[in-house]
């Protein structure tokens, strides 16, 4: 099993997710996390994380549904980190709709034998997204 | 062995901090965690913490060095918290010294075979401490 994300301020979502896409894979499954780099969150999205990448690592990795943390390649190597992991299923968040389509192109070009499951939204609105949980954080601050 | 807090974002420090309390008490050693209620950090503090008290339960569950994590007592109950799960070692962060000297009168008044262990301050600067991180939250969302 394998899923990824930025998981930059760790919440129910993101456990709900990681959860899930370890059942998706039976009781037995091995779920590795791979974590995307401050540089490619930069890129992607013209800003970085709020907590450095090999933080957010580990407490990925603290968690008992995840049997394997590791930190993305700083180029995006979808097809490099499919041959080390070699999932035989790819789990991707309701919210990561370009990560699916990369990573079906590559699997189908390659011929890998991996699933895309696509992970349905968890937890209550509003705490089950990094952005929306980064602005209650500072609408909380500006009351105080 | 008993932890406490609030754990409103859950960072590496937190983590530290737990993992280290679990060593205090050896490799066979059980977890605890007693997890603030929303009503006590806003009678405290003056302002309740950002995460639902339920959610933050969840996620310090979550992880693989906690073997239970439960609610603390509506009205602060700390003798009615230590009869309850009878640890042999309460362990406060480095930030806890109200809670440390709390739970110290208790069990002093009481007679309990419980020992106090200050667990020292862990992580990397700007990252160990709850409030710090709120503060980077909110200015990475003003410079975007």
């Amino acid at each position: 099993m394998l899923a990824t994300g930025v998981f930059d301020l760790l919440h129910l979502g993101h456990l709900r997710f990681l959860e899930e896409s370890k059942k998706k894979g039976g009781p037995r499954s091995r779920l590795v996390v791979v974590i995307a780099r401050d540089n490619t969150v930069f890129r992607r999205k013209g800003k970085g994380p709020v907590i450095p990448e090999e933080q957010r690592r580990e407490l990925v990795a603290a968690l008992r549904v995840v049997d394997r943390a590791i930190l993305g390649r700083e180029e995006i190597d979808l097809l490099g980190i499919l041959k080390e992991v070699k999932p035989d299923i790819v789990c991707v968040g309701y919210d990561q709709d370009e990560i699916r389509a990369a990573v079906t192109r590559v699997i189908k070009r390659e011929g890998l034998p991996i699933r895309v499951i696509r992970i349905r939204r968890f937890g209550p609105t509003g705490f089950n997204s990094s952005s929306k949980l980064k602005n209650r954080v500072a609408k909380a601050l500006l009351v105080s």
